[in-house]
């Protein structure tokens, strides 16, 4: 029997993805959409869907983001953050489980931010939050979009050397920026090099991400991060240009091999949004590229491309290029797969 | 009296720049159009003019790219670089100053590579090179177009501490690629990490260009340079975000500062087309744009903005954006403003 | 002495094209600003500048849109259309003459809609207009950005042959929907069939424009118009393939020549804002084009270019392209010109 | 037992797609690909694949474009037209059935040119062509890309009022210039109202495909069609609007009703590539757009897209809007389907 699922905040850019992922899903079937304004219309009424695909769920009733006015045995969240902020504490304390995508408890402490494929053990933090905050269910959180993409290419190599410290560049579509989001004036033929709150997001989560479970708490990994983050006119994917310094020499056939054979360390579990391949290696000279490679993967969307591997200023610098798509791999199917994951794991 | 010019390569994209800033020249003439195929037409029928304005010098006969077929006083070239490695020595040995935009003799010892606001005491190297290979004329040089814009934003702050190393990641317009260049179903909506040579060009012309002339010779500057260099869909301006490492702590306001001052080091000598603020530092936090900022300056395009200064992973860490128009400041106005500075330091 | 000016919404795309053409206009100087949710506030520090050039004006304080906030010896208008609506009438009341770039008032029988080059002679409809309305001041008003550049294709070749009926398409560049206008999601890379209202504008406004003052009032062209408008990913200039047919056979020689003579109807007037050639004739095959052409004329944007004169169906069918710069000519452009052409004509 | 291809000119964009389209196709095998320079290089290294997928038959050699080349049961030619002329009546005369994409023989007037689901009956042509020209093999070919979706637009209206005449304006994605074909240079940001020989062959097609067979030739349909065909920033995709005049009165709700009931005239055959409904009805104001409806069909980029069904000038004047995705629909996918057409009529 499938579990029942609420979306919460299903109208928008990341609300509707994730219903596109969950339309015929083996373990969830939706059970609630729910909206702000457009409380009370058809899903089909309400949505402006911006997918090439058909709108799903078009004769669900919107309800309202509140625990009293959903079924379901797990909440995933594509609220607003400032939204989520109140919000998503509610459900939990209501009992659900709810699966954020939002920012607004990502940095909490005894909150959850996890990749399945990069840190599935940071589940196990919710045990702290429920005991804590004396909740019946629990806030887990997926990461911002631009720092899934670089979490997942720098888990297959973390090991192989230390890493002191990384230099990203971000190159970001628009769709990263939500519905109506970029106005088009602004991005056509042009590139904006600033995206409000991004650059300390990625280096504050991506910390944590890479960060150990150890007792209770998370222990931030030890590198630094400066990131420069940028919008292009690309319509899906995220592409990072990336420069790492390590204490010792890098070997370019390992992290080739590193990339080659990383299954993610969720691999025995087969969530059934996790791809077989989390990262794809491209050894052209001109790739991973935005609009080829985007939907890569088994799972469409699911596996970021990583290429152009080579070294930095000397041999103990690395630089590379991941590429990832945004909304799927980015934010909803990260969702999805994480409660895929809390599912196998027995937290549902 | 104007000094006659004449434009080799005249009819491709930075050729094509060339003639655009040389209309009403007030020291230069142009007297001569080279081209390959188009030899013998009307310049009018043989360019595929690219620019908003009108096409200049239309009666005018292409003639071959050979010595015997042309009068000047001094020759620009816009050749191709295969081209120019053969035919520029050629004009030189027949006693032109040649001022080159191709890539194939910058990294000659004793060929000046040379942005006039940035290193104008290089030129003296023609000397070197005049002696050496007993010509009457000199090739003298300026960078690709992605380091033009690089080196015009580490020179005003280069003397300010001492650099390490600088991490740069370009996202470069498809007008840098000549024409027809890029194919548009290669660009549309995406972004393509990788430009042939460019990298490694980026890393050599920069050390050249910041060091110290010594002697007769060039010492290049000591420090590293990682670049990873993309294509994306804008027309003009090749934008970079730039992050150094320096031996000691780095003051903001100092940098602000000395972007804020640079004058350029050819202040003194009113070239024409060099702009009266090289550098324009802009104090918005998502500025400079591609689309809005590519023709800043009193010379429309001469000028380089940057902005976003920040630290990186710490304080002796730097970061922030510069970007300049890749045809004009990158390539063709500096091609100009080079054969000013010669004129002015009496070389011609 | 310079007439002062009053610009109503100068905030919006259309009122900073209308402060971007007055900086330096000889006839009129600006006096206000007025703006919504801006008022009171520097106008630097209200408005979000997206043109190339700076900000003109930056330390005028903006004022509130109401006839008592103000001083002038008249208004130019880029209020939307709902707030103009209501306001405009305030000010003409007042005593203000207005023009208005809105589109409230233009099929009002008593209020000239008046593109200079094309119809100056139904700004006598104003007298009609006060007398019936009891007004000191009066509203005058110009036409929708795809119109303006449709009946400046249609005015020169209006008298050569009947004209039965003409079908037209448009592609038009995301600036003529105002920022923040059309979402980047909504446009990149893709075609939208589709404007709201903007074909049955295109056909009455046309109808308007092109007929013939009798009396006090004016009696519509009598011919028929079908209009398709799509936005494409264009940032300024709209572009439009028009058929027509005609009752008699059409010379082709004859177009061409009338497009190359047209001069404008105010050709002597010597509008500072009017270009010298209102219609540039394009003989090459594949122009005008868009990024190309949006700029041209001696008054940069004021021009439409045509070009792709060819017979339709038969030699009773006329086709051919006619392109625009959208927020100049076909807007803010218009206005001042129009402003000109009242200056001229003794009603200010 | 499935059929032989080979397909010719296998690594252009057109035959790129058609050996995407045949990886897994029920009736047809891929046995060969021929190229021109690329003969005797692995599939894999001599295609520059342009398609997100993965290249298929990536280890097969590519052979010369000659029969003797050659084992086959058909011939599909993605040959660039010049070359085409010379080299498919080899093809024809050894024996092959050629199915062709190229613009050499389509108007020949004993060559079929069919569109499977609008004029099937046509391919009886071949019968003719072989008795006259005493060859083995035959040639049959599809249309030019816009052709096919305009085509596709009208064959569902042709039937239900007289057409008269038919204006239409396309709107087309660079695809359809092959590679590298349209510069970004010339593209980006910029609409080209001008594509070489377009126009015409939308009249001339179109008239012959919407004819009638009668005796052993087509009559062509007795109206008259009038084009503007524009290239603009979008990579795949077609958009056509289209205003036709009629004799009678056209009521609006047949005319849905004929989009929404038209199967195609090879219904009944099952061919695998055509799909269930070959044109889809939008009802939304403002749609088909590009980016979203191209990939539309039960066989993805197989259907077109109408939409914006309204009158015109008056109610005997129709207009709509078309969208096809111009490489499969409008090319690959129109040959494949036509190889099975004739496959299912017994001509194979």
């Amino acid at each position: 029997m499938k579990r029942r699922v609420a979306v919460l905040g299903a109208t928008g850019t990341v609300g509707q993805r994730i219903c596109d992922l969950l339309r015929d899903h083996p373990w969830f079937e939706v059970a609630t959409l729910t909206g702000g304004a457009s409380t009370g219309m058809r899903y089909g009424d309400a949505v402006r869907w911006l997918l090439p695909s058909d709108v799903p769920f078009q004769d669900m009733v919107v309800r309202s983001s509140t625990p009293e006015a959903i079924e379901a045995d797990l909440v995933l969240s594509a609220l607003p953050s400032g939204v989520a902020k109140k919000v998503e504490p509610q459900f939990a304390e209501a009992g659900f489980p709810v699966v954020s995508n939002a920012g607004a408890h990502r940095m909490d402490p005894d909150v959850p931010l996890v990749v399945p494929e990069v840190n599935p053990e940071h589940v196990r933090l919710v045990e702290e939050q429920r005991g804590r905050r004396g909740w019946g269910g629990f806030i887990a959180t997926d990461p911002n979009c631009s720092t899934v993409n670089f979490v997942l290419g720098l888990r297959p190599i973390q090991d192989l050397f230390k890493i002191k410290k990384v230099v990203v560049t971000t190159m970001q579509a628009v769709s990263g920026a939500g519905y109506p989001g970029v106005p088009s004036l602004d991005i056509l033929g042009n590139v904006i090099p600033f995206i409000v709150g991004e650059e300390e997001k990625m280096r504050r989560e991506t910390l944590k991400i890479l960060g150990r479970m150890e007792g209770g708490i998370v222990r931030e990994a030890g590198f630094s991060v400066a990131a420069s983050c940028n919008r292009v006119p690309t319509v899906d994917g995220h592409l990072e240009t990336i420069y790492i310094e390590a204490e010792e020499r890098i070997d370019l056939d390992d992290v080739r091999e590193a990339f080659r054979n990383f299954k993610g360390e969720v691999h025995g579990l087969n969530l059934p949004t996790s791809p077989t391949d989390p990262v794809i290696l491209r050894e052209e000279e001109d790739r991973p590229q935005t609009r080829l490679d985007s939907m890569a993967g088994s799972v469409p969307g699911m596996s970021v491309s990583v290429g152009r591997v080579r070294h930095g200023i000397d041999d103990r610098a690395l630089q590379f290029v991941v590429l990832g798509h945004n909304t799927i791999r980015g934010a909803a199917g990260c969702a999805v797969t994480l409660a895929e994951l809390l599912a196998a794991m027995g937290y549902l």
